[in-house]
């Protein structure tokens, strides 16, 4: 298969993860006999450093004309403490979800047994944990209007969420809920939002089309609580942008390190591969990165190409590695690897 | 003292778990010699189904002219599913904390180590937590402007917030962690939101009148994993409306059960106090509640008045209850107790 990867490093650890990944991918085409084609380009504060533009126009349309995107993580503390900056990293990678259009974020979160002792909860409510969130990406509050007053003493953000934008990531989630344990949990807010209750009621008319589908509510408090209570509950959660933001990073902590967790963000054309985690500057240029959740998510690129063996490669070459400890030191602290000698060893898997 | 308390039950486990609070409440007034009048009042689906509103003037009539509110809790899940219901039961508590301007909800979190086995947690996790969750509790996309078009096809949430509802908080807070460790974390999005990035200025600028505390920031997502991979660095925690909402929900599983979890919420003049669970109406009727939340918001009331050791021995007797293990299902799954033999219990210890 012929493939044009956009390899988007961004910030802090985002360029020592992502030529793992690439490096990766590049012995997977040449074992499985693959043309991939790799083309980096700018994106984030490194963009703002290079071009003042956290999101340069070579970069989206280099995006735009490729297969698919590897993403490496975005943002950097000189703009977080720093409420009046205009341009910010994290606008290039919202701008580009919303200009590709991909409105479907996919986290799948499971469990590794050799890093089950690692996780702050009990083996006993983790052991064969299995979800995937699929979170909106593209609406709601991240991407309303945003207002300050003049005299800069009052602030608002808009959240908005159409029937649309709500019925197109709801079948994507009950498509997938049908190929698993046919559960699907909507999380809101729907005692107090509007937009809530109108994600309840649009998923509640769209479940007549997926009969074989459970289709359970949880407001988003008790989702927050349910989800270290009880996560083997959960089969497929579906949510909101800012929910889903934020449930799936506690939900990371199940698997005991959220250095392991890969997403994908599909559109109707585009589709985007990044770790959950994010450009950890304090990490940067150090080699202790842990580049697994960049080489989970070259896997997701090969699964969305129907490549399943070659996606399968990539994640028992992972449970080796896992299981022989050659891991960072975020996974292994007595005999830690750095983020090239675990990216070599599992290129020399492949 | 004199105090006038008003009591009001509300739904589901509500009613159950109040009366057990007063009765704890009327010994304490007879042991240290106080006079406490109690007078109820109807909230919630309670007062939609008897008055068709969930508060009635009257109650909030009561709840102006009392000393304190005694709350039990809110909410019936034949509103939660019906998303065109005009009028729904947490309108009422909504509206009480708006009407008395009680602008920050109290939610301290610690372990008791005869329950630190119950948590999802890890032990050495969890054992010495000891935090306070300050959230705004009457601004934000709870309050701000509600819509949906005439089509039914689009649904928007309006999120304000100004310097003046920030700071009024905030002092709350630094003023409580200047009685503490003297550490305050701030959490927000002001990597995303407008909103985010004014409570980040705000609360930085007041910071400097507070050289002895110690201010950090936090992202909401990153917030959501840190309080479970690691709540002992939380101190005071300082946060807008809705990320308090699912924040102290998810802290709710490190004390290993939220049945056990109180909250004080302040204003200028009023003062209300609640358990953070909900109604749990699987549960009402049935005599399986845990009062114990309910009971330590009491003992928050009587802080509050710097009733300090009468606080102090509904304290000791909870401690005692739950070494001995009269408790009710949620905590001692074996030999468990109803709701009004715990109330008894402690009521005798009183
Ligand atoms: C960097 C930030 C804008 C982003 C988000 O909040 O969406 C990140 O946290 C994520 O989850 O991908
Ligand atoms: C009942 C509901 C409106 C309420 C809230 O979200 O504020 C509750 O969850 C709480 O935390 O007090």
């Amino acid at each position: 298969m012929k493939l044009k990867i956009a390899v988007l490093p961004g910030d802090g650890i985002g360029p020592e993860i992502t030529v793992q990944a690439v490096k990766i991918l590049k012995s997977i085409a040449d074992r499985f006999d693959h043309d991939f084609h790799f083309e980096e380009a700018a994106v984030g504060a490194t963009a703002i450093d290079q071009f003042n533009n956290p999101l340069p126009e070579a970069t989206l349309d280099l995006c735009k004309e490729s297969d698919a995107i590897l993403f490496g993580a975005i943002g950097h503390p000189k703009y977080d403490n720093d409420p009046s900056a205009k341009i910010r990293p994290e606008q290039g990678l919202l701008r580009l979800r919303k200009e590709l259009g991909l409105f479907a974020n996919i986290r799948p979160v499971t469990t590794y047994s050799k890093l089950i002792e690692m996780s702050p909860l009990r083996p006993e409510r983790i052991e064969g944990v299995d979800m995937v969130i699929y979170r909106e990406l593209t609406g709601g509050i991240y991407f309303g209007e945003k207002s300050l007053n003049d005299e800069g003493t009052s602030a608002t953000d808009v959240c908005t969420y159409s029937v649309m934008e709500i019925e197109r990531i709801a079948h994507l989630a009950f498509k997938a809920a049908q190929k698993r344990r046919k559960k699907l949990t909507l999380v809101d807010k729907a005692n107090v939002l509007e937009t809530s209750r109108l994600w309840r009621k649009t998923v509640t008319a769209i479940a007549k089309q997926y009969p074989d589908i459970q289709l359970e509510f949880l407001f988003v408090d008790n989702a927050a609580m349910q989800m270290i209570l009880n996560p083997k509950q959960f089969d497929v959660i579906l949510t909101e942008n800012l929910f889903g933001d934020i449930l799936s990073d506690e939900a990371s902590v199940i698997s005991g390190s959220i250095g392991l967790l890969a997403s994908a963000s599909v559109g109707n054309k585009n589709t985007l591969f990044e770790p959950i985690h994010g450009s950890y500057p304090e990490a940067a240029g150090k080699g202790i990165a842990n580049p697994l959740a960049a080489i989970l998510s070259a896997a997701m690129l090969l699964d969305h190409f129907h490549l399943t063996e070659e996606a399968k490669a990539i994640r028992d070459a992972v449970e080796i590695s896992i299981k022989l400890n050659i891991c960072t030191q975020d996974i292994n602290n007595e005999y830690h690897y750095s983020t090239e000698k675990v990216g070599d060893f599992l290129d020399g898997l492949i």
